[in-house]
């Protein structure tokens, strides 16, 4: 087997086999296939496709070039779930606690911010003490006492996977449906959960900007999940807003305490519900519509709230935020957004929004870079309200002043409005 | 400007910019984008296509990487020949002497044979004692004095096609018509004369099967030629033989010199005309009918053999060869394959013929591999010829006699024949 009969085979849009497809992720992964090769390969793949039966060959390859973690110590359901990203989103810490609060566990590795976009890691870094750097023993110990554990990345999983997601970022072959559906399952798989949700996102935020994009890779992945043997459900969700009021780390704790505490009612409440739900159900709770129930009585309960409160005791963190949220890390400076005539707002561009935060320091230009924990935004609004002149549309947070004339500038250019 | 915009562009089919092509040349050749990055564009190229336009300024800019030759002190017009390769292809050694004897002027820079293909700088190493590395100014100096000389290809002459070539070799992209295009044009325009012939083959023994895709190829580089400023002729040729009776280096050698001798009027002979007669009349010689008929008086005066003699000799080659030929190395064992049965013979698979001729030792399986100058074949059949019980089909030489087992077996399959 070789390399160039490999970029040929699908150059020329002929079907690569299983051994061809293992040769290949093992090879590239061991660093005997140069970067070169590999990324014209990769843009065979982005321009001519992929079949689906190729397509998990390739998860299955890049699933097994790492270690796949054993849940067998667990002694129940494991759900993992995992959302194709996008600006304020913060269902994992909402959804974890409510699920887990249900009797089902859910084991979580995630990742940091980059970009426009934030990571679970770093918002749970915003709670004092957080340790979000575990031993797998210890990870697993704490999934079986409260129900749910969520740690950064870690250990030797899908080594293929992180080799050939930086060189796509490098090389134009990201927008590749098959390439990544491997990516993200990969990755699940190795994680070993029994059941998968998958939460594929649409609109102005998400990579997929239509709900039908959105559904094709929905489709693709809940149909690899399944022939990997998972249970496996696939909804797709609309990212055309910012995912809640917050965006930005400490921020986005504060809601999602005030989510658990019952307080917020919001459309982010709403997602984490149907998300839960479909956890639940994909772990045998019952019905959808009995499993949302149980989802919406886990919060009114202050179950949830109090599984969220143990799992940050037990990862070292201060639980006292649970019932204090004003114990959180706050900016030092704020600006608000004010409407200069009475207006109706049509939609929010949630990517410029991402990337207002992002300037206003609450993420990351590059991949070392700090993050301000405080910094972020306060939405007041969402798409289709009406607001009056001289209300606050959004409150700007940051430790520096100075950040504030490009982040309000390109806030307002965020929303698109008429007057009214 | 950045190479991840220049990818995506060329990957959604949208057209570059000059300054764009530019840039991304430049920064490849100089090491500032990286062989991963650059593979994936071709790629992209290879699948999507180049407009012309794009192609005209990949072409220059490649051009443009290195040094342009001064041909100014040549009194007279400048003509070049470039083939697109094939088994037994010693053309441009007939032609040059036969395009310089009748007033034009022919500087030629050739390369190495590798693989299945001959080199004409391999070739002219078989006459004792020529030297195929002149300074420019020696170069220029026989031109000048004979009408022609051929050098192996020196200086700083297109090192972004050198780097990019070599990268596409690696990558499964060398078989895209604007890649190839670019590659060769560039090389032509950067040596620079007045006129350039393009003969782009068809067949079994060429990149291109039919005449239809040949014919796109011609058309492309002639009008890429043009929009140069050169003048620029491109015909289609058939490659379905070898060219000529005799594959390998000496062996062809000593064909060339039949034919200047005017002793041998097979195929070979009828396509240096053709080709002379194109060059003369791109030249400004006059209609196409007279320019063949100077060419063919070329050969029958004796004029284009003295000529060839006068360039051997100055090149420090022994060019007593050119009244007998027999002074030529020559293999010491040889092997006659025979007709086992009376055959019609259909047709000949030319690149097998040239992997015979690669076996017996005539060529180069790997870059710095050494060349046994004597081995070679010399064909008694062409497509379409009866052959008798017994007849020597073709004779194998070589210097080492263990390799005719494997070499006359793959002969005789080259060939596809049915009994009469």
């Amino acid at each position: 087997m070789n390399i160039i009969d490999i970029i040929n085979k699908t150059k020329n849009k002929n079907e690569l086999s299983e051994n061809e497809i293992n040769w290949l992720v093992k090879s590239y992964t061991e660093g005997e296939i140069p970067d070169y090769q590999m990324s014209a390969w990769l843009m065979a793949v982005r321009l001519n496709g992929f079949t689906e039966r190729e397509t998990l060959f390739l998860t299955l390859a890049m699933r097994d070039s790492g270690d796949i973690l054993d849940l067998n110590s667990i002694d129940g359901v494991t759900v993992d779930k995992h959302s194709t990203g996008g600006v304020g989103d913060k269902t994992s810490l909402v959804i974890a606690p409510v699920v887990a609060s249900c009797g089902a566990y859910v084991p979580k590795m995630s990742g940091r911010g980059l970009g426009h976009t934030g990571g679970t890691i770093d918002k749970l870094e915003s709670i004092s003490g957080y340790r979000t750097e575990l031993a797998f023993s210890e990870f697993i110990d704490i999934v079986g006492r409260t129900g749910f554990s969520i740690i950064s990345q870690s250990g030797n999983l899908c080594p293929a996977d992180k080799k050939i997601y930086s060189l796509r970022n490098a090389t134009g072959t990201t927008d590749s449906l098959p390439l990544i559906c491997a990516s993200i399952m990969s990755k699940k798989l190795a994680l070993n959960a029994d059941c998968i949700l998958l939460d594929v996102k649409y609109g102005s935020g998400a990579f997929m900007k239509t709900p039908e994009e959105a559904r094709k890779l929905a489709d693709l992945m809940q149909n690899i999940g399944e022939k990997s043997g998972k249970k496996c459900r696939a909804v797709v969700t609309d990212m055309n807003n910012p995912l809640g009021n917050n965006i930005g780390n400490a921020l986005e704790i504060k809601e999602v305490i005030e989510i658990l505490q019952g307080k917020c009612r919001n459309k982010l409440y709403e997602l984490c519900m149907e998300l839960s739900a479909n956890m639940l159900s994909l772990a045998g709770m019952g019905s959808y519509e009995k499993c949302r129930e149980t989802a919406e009585n886990a919060i009114s309960s202050g179950k949830a709230l109090e599984t969220f409160r143990e799992t940050v005791k037990l990862h070292g963190g201060d639980s006292r935020i649970c019932d204090d949220v004003s114990l959180l890390p706050t900016a030092r400076y704020s600006y608000e957004v004010r409407a200069v005539h009475d207006m109706k707002i049509e939609s929010i561009d949630s990517q410029e929004i991402g990337m207002v935060s992002l300037i206003l320091g609450a993420g990351r230009f590059a991949q070392n870079d700090s993050i301000d924990m405080t910094a972020g935004i306060v939405m007041n609004c969402t798409a289709g309200d009406s607001v009056s002149v001289d209300d606050t549309i959004m409150t700007l947070y940051s430790t520096k002043i100075s950040d504030f004339s490009e982040a309000s500038f390109r806030a307002v250019n965020a929303l698109k409005f008429y007057r009214i």
